[in-house]
């Protein structure tokens, strides 16, 4: 299909904001009609989540509070990748093993989600892990959270219940479970 | 549970960049060890997404350029609500009608995804829109955008297959074919 009746092009950005997380640009593109306009952007250097699936069918989700929404979320292992150029999977493999002390045989990627972007760059790859060994955990010292384990269709009701509502969350178990479903389908 | 162990508290806010769309500030908390620590957060009214599906199991979904990320996503019909304290039920109804002509004789709320709450404030709530008549469309002057009709389950095979990444549209797409289908298996 034809997308240039689509694209926007940028054609100047500038730094508004730099912090130690967030880098927010403007930039100014031009429009598919010509005209020119701006766009507030939060560039995020990406991250990476995984959903860890047990030879018995159950899963493990972190439980934290977000401050943002405060609330206490339940989530995915997931974390910042450490470069934007970092490889999403050892990103994965880090955060898995920092934050539940699991090592996975198998890494398969689900998706790259686009979190937001409306206005943010912002891509989480999701990974299905499986063959899973329990070593110890070591979390981020300014991070506070417990770990639940249950079945993943447990995990799925209580994303249809509205107990669940991290984005890359829903996104991760439904995808996973998808697989899963498809895997045994072919068996 | 006691989540008093997990609990954040935010002490004092400030405004880094107050734009157009995007609302950042700084926080400072009291983590649950005493500590302080600084949040940056992105500050956002929050949206109202739709998923129409017609009686033939079909969708509708919109293919738009997405200059955050340079790609042209599909995603489900949605549009940021006017004010913080919109009903975002009235949004749904605005934006489904706006992008697509559709109006719907059901809306049931799927979900209120949380985007990215590592950093952000934003809630998108996520219909799922029965009953459909077709009107005509008249997008913002400054939208650009195609429609693509299709079956529900093609979008979940596009999701599955990285086609569709978009975070509320995956999690819209397969959270309405996971009603549908309890739907149908109740009857």
């Amino acid at each position: 299909m034809d997308d240039s009746r689509l694209r926007e092009i940028p054609f100047h950005k500038e730094t508004i904001y730099e912090g130690s997380i967030l880098h927010v640009e403007k930039w100014q593109v031009t429009c598919p009609n010509g005209h020119s306009a701006p766009r507030e952007i939060v560039v995020h250097k990406g991250a990476a989540a995984v959903v860890p699936v047990y030879e018995d069918g159950t899963t493990l989700l972190v439980r934290q509070h977000r401050v943002s929404v405060d609330r206490v979320t339940l989530e995915i292992p997931a974390g910042k990748l450490d470069r934007a150029d970092e490889d999403p999977l050892d990103c994965a493999v880090r955060e898995l093993e920092e934050e539940t002390g699991l090592t996975a045989e198998r890494m398969t990627l689900l998706t790259s989600v686009l979190t937001t972007p409306g206005f943010c760059t912002e891509k989480i790859a999701i990974y299905l892990a499986q063959g899973l060994s329990q070593g110890s955990t070591h979390p981020d010292e300014d991070e506070f959270l417990d770990l639940v384990r249950m079945p993943l269709d447990e995990a799925v009701d209580r994303i249809m219940r509205g107990d669940i509502r991290d984005g890359k969350t829903i996104c991760g178990l439904l995808m996973a479970r998808e697989v899963l479903s498809r895997q045994r389908a072919q068996a």
